[in-house]
């Protein structure tokens, strides 16, 4: 969020805190008067008596009691300065156009976040362009987070980001064996990022903010609630290129982020186990009714995300994305890399001229995207 | 085989005897000149030396080969009279054309049994007419096992017939399990239905033979081998309506049954189980590659072979084939059944004009075929 705060841009970040996240009568708002309108409107509102001169309509007695709701919690909004002051413990804002903002969210429609809170040091939009999310049950099987670490730590070393939930079991799974692998993971919570629920996840929370990002769609401070749960699970499915269940009972959260994939159209995969085991009849669901794919190995997974991957010698992941998609400070970096060979990351920003931090930044976007890798020398071009 | 023995089915006897199964060459012979002029064939043909007037071609070359390996044999022909005696033993031949032979082995084209023998009470065409043939590992794991005694007993009690092969392991276990559902099962060996192999498997083929009927291409006396459990293969895919692999690894005799149910157009079906088992490797293989639909119940499975049944009400299995393909005393017994109600078996054979042996018989290929079903009063017509 830079030094500065749009009043777009603060008014979403006020939303996250009235509102719960993918509410139908918010989003019509904000689709008729832009968010800081909404946000307007929310603060004037007052409430035209039920008993009035006519009776209201159906949609209006809807939007009335949104309205009502969310003044409930105004007088917990924080001010302008209060936002940005966030960032001294490490947490950002984005919201729709920033730079980091996942574009595959819009796929998300009128359910799309209003704004999302990052605690960490990968770049989101960077780091999901070649991602699989990883999920399942929380009262995995040694079977299941032994899969989901094996499979995390596989496509991690392979350059994908594992987008998972921060749960107990394979969501931990993921998370540990993408760190593991020196990879990058994205951990969507259905809490705010300083909030480290389960508490024995804390230190797994800071690995994460070390070497991925924590998102959330609450802002800071806020709490799990059942209901998060679920409506966090569609950010999942969203962020990620393909879903991946591990272990997971018919009637499960991961279940429930396979629907949205499906949904979302993203590609699907499950992994099997045992049919005696409950845990595994969601995966098995998954494939039997929703033509999800059944896995049996990381590579199969990265496979199936990228076709284009499996034909490349060697396995070699590509690049995602066009490079005319990427940011200038990038495409600037990436023209400076040299044909042949490895260059440090102080020849790479003297060739492209920019400053050593902001080159190590676009040289790790880069690498996240397929279009750099790491070699003896330092740098170098990834083969097409 | 009755009391007589044509010309024609006692030179398929013959060729049982005299050839492997699947020879390409006899079946050329056969196409051109039938049983018995092929088996004339070989008896009269008396090689003519290689460095003849002009060379031979290829393929003369080849069914040269191919006869001076037949002929070897020739001393162990027996005669039409010791064909008939294996009668003694409970042992009897079935030719194409037999009342008893199932039409759908001419799926098999060339590769069409030359004549099969068989051993046991059940009437292998109408076993075959519902069947389902599950297959898997000699090396089975108790998951294995279980699933496949479980899922034959289940199917068994839908009124299914479990065809596999009488190894151990998975193919045991579909066998003891359709046994101990008072089911029917088919056992297609590949060495003669007089001989045990493995030994161990004495009692359990003579329950089987009770309960069910043995199948082989091999005559009385016959030894298996390698290749023979190969060729095998193909007559248990083609046989049964579906096949369904239960536990084995990428290479094994249960993959190649199921290439041979994919390559016959068969359903084809796999029950999933750890990726850390290479016992499951070959089951997520044929899901995988070969669109093998992946199955978690026995319910799953019948739904699968007879999609109508899952439509009708109760899941109780219709008949298979219709009415006019009946033989005529079967026929006759279904005439003879009341429209609502039960009989006994005797009642059934007043009414119907037969034998009381022989509408007992009819009444069992009816239920086997989905006519009708036993209740409390003996056998009723079951709805459609």
């Amino acid at each position: 969020m830079n030094d500065k705060l749009t009043d777009e841009k603060y008014a979403r970040a006020a939303l996250t805190y009235l509102a719960e996240p993918a509410d139908r009568w918010l989003a019509q708002l904000l689709r008729e008067h832009g968010a800081a309108g909404a946000l307007d409107a929310i603060k004037t509102y007052s409430a035209v008596p039920a008993n009035g001169l006519r009776p209201l309509s159906g949609k209006a007695r809807a939007m009335k009691a949104a309205m009502e709701r969310w003044q409930v919690r105004l007088p917990e909004l924080p001010r302008p300065d209060q936002v940005l002051a966030f960032r001294e413990s490490g947490i950002r804002l984005i919201a729709p156009g920033d730079p980091e903002w996942p574009g595959q969210l819009a796929d998300l429609g009128d359910d799309q976040p209003y704004a999302l809170w990052l605690r960490g040091n990968a770049d989101l939009r960077f780091s999901c362009l070649r991602s699989v999310a990883i999920v399942g049950s929380r009262a995995a099987t040694a079977y299941g987070s032994y899969v989901a670490a094996e499979f995390a730590a596989s496509v991690a070393a392979r350059g994908w980001a594992v987008v998972s939930g921060g749960a107990f079991g394979v969501d931990a799974a993921a998370h540990r064996g993408a760190l593991g692998a020196d990879g990058v993971t994205v951990a969507v919570l259905a809490c705010g990022v300083d909030v480290a629920y389960p508490t024995a996840h804390t230190d797994l929370f800071d690995a994460v903010a070390a070497q991925g990002v924590l998102v959330s769609e609450w802002p800071p401070g806020r709490h799990v609630s059942r209901l998060r749960f679920l409506v966090r699970n569609r950010v999942i499915a969203a962020l990620a290129t393909g879903t991946l269940v591990v272990e997971a009972g018919q009637r499960s959260g991961a279940v429930n982020t396979a629907r949205h994939a499906r949904d979302l159209r993203r590609r699907l995969m499950a992994v099997p186990g045992p049919i005696t085991s409950d845990l595994s009849a969601g995966c098995h669901h998954i494939v039997r009714e929703w033509q999800g794919v059944l896995v049996t190995s990381a590579a199969e997974v990265t496979e199936h995300l990228s076709p284009v991957e499996a034909l490349a010698a060697g396995g070699q992941p590509l690049p995602v994305i066009p490079r005319d998609l990427l940011d200038l400070e990038s495409a600037t970096v990436l023209d400076a890399m040299p044909r042949r060979g490895g260059l440090g990351t102080l020849r790479v920003a003297q060739r492209a001229g920019l400053a050593p931090a902001a080159t190590a930044t676009c040289l790790g976007r880069l690498a996240t995207a397929g279009f750099v890798e790491r070699c003896d020398d330092g740098w170098r071009l990834r083969r097409a």
